[in-house]
């Protein structure tokens, strides 16, 4: 049958999901759910429990700004000066949680930061400490593997950590932005109630995140009825498409285990990619110039993504180049790294690496080299030969 | 010279435009800055105006929510019984602003509504009202096109009002989704603060929207220093593009002054949309069926959008036919209408057209027939065609 359409408020042809009166929206629909169920699909979770956002950094959003949602009462009545914090995050979390609790704090919802070890990951210790100290807690943030330097937190073990100490319910969310699709990691072993991930991290296109909810929240921000009231704003279904056909080809990546019943993610020890970090570390270690941040990661090391490594380097005169320095001396040879996260570039301050208790000179002369889909093991060598070149000039 | 790409970290090649140390970084970044040039363009405004957003939903809640972050202390100071809302918004917004106040209110930011004349638009009376019942008023929210209705409100003269009228400063936004390529609507020649664009609505992609800002505001949502900090998040520079791609056909189409220096957008008065809506009218004026919503809406009226019409329709015992029964009778004759908004469709409430004081019967019959740029005259003529065979047998 022809076709004539008169629903252009709505949206353009091929149809808003949320027009549910017509055959186009019926099919838009079907085609955003049909990419939800095959998102759920590689992820191992429910279909309704996959929320489409814009990416990351509103995924981390909608679940911290729940608490305003959640908390506003306790919040306002609370004193300057009571003692429990309702918010934990683990002191190197991603801006969009670090920045986004520093609101949080301002709009009279105290928030505290879990300590991290010297290498970067979150410890049991620091963690008990810090829930001790704050009995109010409702929500905790820890990333699964940290943008700056690929440490990776022991999810599963802090959030049984939380789960044991907890006497109010405690939301438990994860940052598992450079986490899927980079390192084992499924959401059915670990006991966290949120995740949020990035499609453009993992192969899809800009603008579209996941969020996963094991219980809907209240949210913050309202606006329509889409994703179920989670998440207003017109359906992005292109970019949903586009979010599980990566999600797919992730899946059929080398070291990816079909049978793998939970998150079916590339196990890092089976990849390349721990294999072309170890040869990266090999080969700059043959110098007395590396170093690579934290100081006490190995050249293979479980304990670090192998897609991320934050270095440090010394010129023949012993001097620590600058990372800036050193980044765009790279870029000039063709290499392209970068200093710390895209989403801080512009100032030149490190709080990652000052969380870690990493020292100033070295922070100030840290790159995060990290690889991709793509990356062969010619390319990182090239990599390491460029830069052991470049610090007898610089 | 050969390139080699090490910061999958923030994104997939072609780069992210906050990675500020390396070639591929600043070739994303010149091409985010060319599409805003070209959305800036069209716009008749500076670039550094225009911020990315994922939508207009996203858009409006951006500019509302800054209201935490700018009378908190007001707020939390003031006592249940204040009398003065900070926050005034027509009573027929979309529900991205509605349903925002709604959670504004509740955190502590008292908001009233701006009535609105049975016409659906917001009467200079009715605003002068609610302004000086609400002496601390600090933003207003009128929308320039309702998404229902179609009624055109007259922001220049709304907001000369409000200018008048405020002692404090007020911050006037404009959520002009449904008037961007669809009537003459430009940002120079009204004085307000700030406006909302969805691109999808104009022939982009969806997932993208654009935020007009006279100035920067402190926004509640961080996580990066993207889109200078007003709007976090990696870029999603592939959207930008087709905004500003989609706003260029726009000024190519029918009726566009190129000369114009304001924004360059389709004089209704002058194109097709506003034929065909007089043919359509004139076609079902030829039965005694025929509703417009307001009834007061002529043939041709310059108080309502040529791209919108709500409407019911008695059968031949004169009972009106509810709206769902002729939209799913329509799109089984192959043509595709809504309700209300998709963006609450899945709920029976018309709070637009309650707000208008439209009898529940006619509310409830309500459909919305809206064209878009490929809309033609036969087109139009069928649909009319159609529902006056249907009037026989609903």
């Amino acid at each position: 049958m022809e076709r004539y359409y008169f629903d252009w408020a709505a949206t353009a042809i091929p149809g808003n999901p949320s027009s549910i009166h017509h055959t186009e929206g019926k099919a838009a629909r079907q085609a955003l759910e049909d990419a939800r169920n095959r998102c759920a699909g590689v992820l191992g979770v429910k279909p309704d429990e996959i929320y489409f956002t814009s990416g990351g950094t509103e995924s981390n959003a909608l679940v911290l700004f729940s608490l305003l949602t959640k908390t506003r009462r306790l919040a306002y009545q609370q004193t300057a000066d009571t003692a429990s914090s309702f918010f934990i995050y683990s002191a190197t979390e991603h801006p969009s949680i670090r920045e986004n609790a520093a609101m949080l704090e301002q709009l009279g919802i105290p928030c505290t930061t879990i300590g991290v070890e010297q290498d970067g990951r979150v410890s049991v210790e620091k963690l008990e400490k810090t829930l001790v100290k704050n009995p109010q807690t409702r929500m905790a943030a820890i990333m699964a593997v940290n943008n700056e330097t690929g440490a990776i937190n022991d999810i599963k073990l802090l959030s049984a950590v939380i789960r044991k100490k907890q006497k109010n319910a405690i939301h438990i969310h994860c940052d598992a932005v450079q986490a899927l699709g980079k390192i084992k990691f499924d959401l059915q072993n670990r006991d966290i109630d949120s995740a949020s991930f990035s499609a453009h991290k993992f192969g899809g296109s800009r603008g579209i995140g996941l969020l996963w909810l094991k219980k809907p929240l209240i949210p913050l921000i309202r606006g329509g009825d889409q994703e179920k009231k989670i998440r207003p704003g017109t359906e992005n279904t292109q970019g949903a498409i586009d979010c599980a056909d990566a999600l797919e080809r992730l899946s059929q990546t080398e070291g990816y285990t079909e049978k793998q019943a939970a998150l079916k993610t590339i196990n890092c020890a089976e990849t390349g990619a721990a294999q072309r970090m170890k040869a990266f570390f090999e080969l700059l270690q043959t110098t007395d110039s590396f170093i690579p941040v934290p100081s006490g990661r190995k050249a293979e090391d479980n304990h670090y993504s192998p897609w991320i490594c934050q270095c440090a380097f010394k010129n023949k005169n012993g001097i620590i180049i600058p990372g800036e320095v050193m980044a765009r001396a790279l870029d000039e040879k063709g290499f392209a790294v970068s200093t710390g996260s895209a989403c801080s570039s512009a100032e030149k301050k490190r709080p990652v690496l000052d969380a870690m208790g990493v020292d100033k000179e070295i922070s100030l002369g840290g790159i995060r080299i990290s690889q991709g889909y793509s990356t062969t093991m010619e390319e990182i060598k090239m990599l390491a030969g460029t830069i052991i070149t470049l610090l007898n000039t610089l």
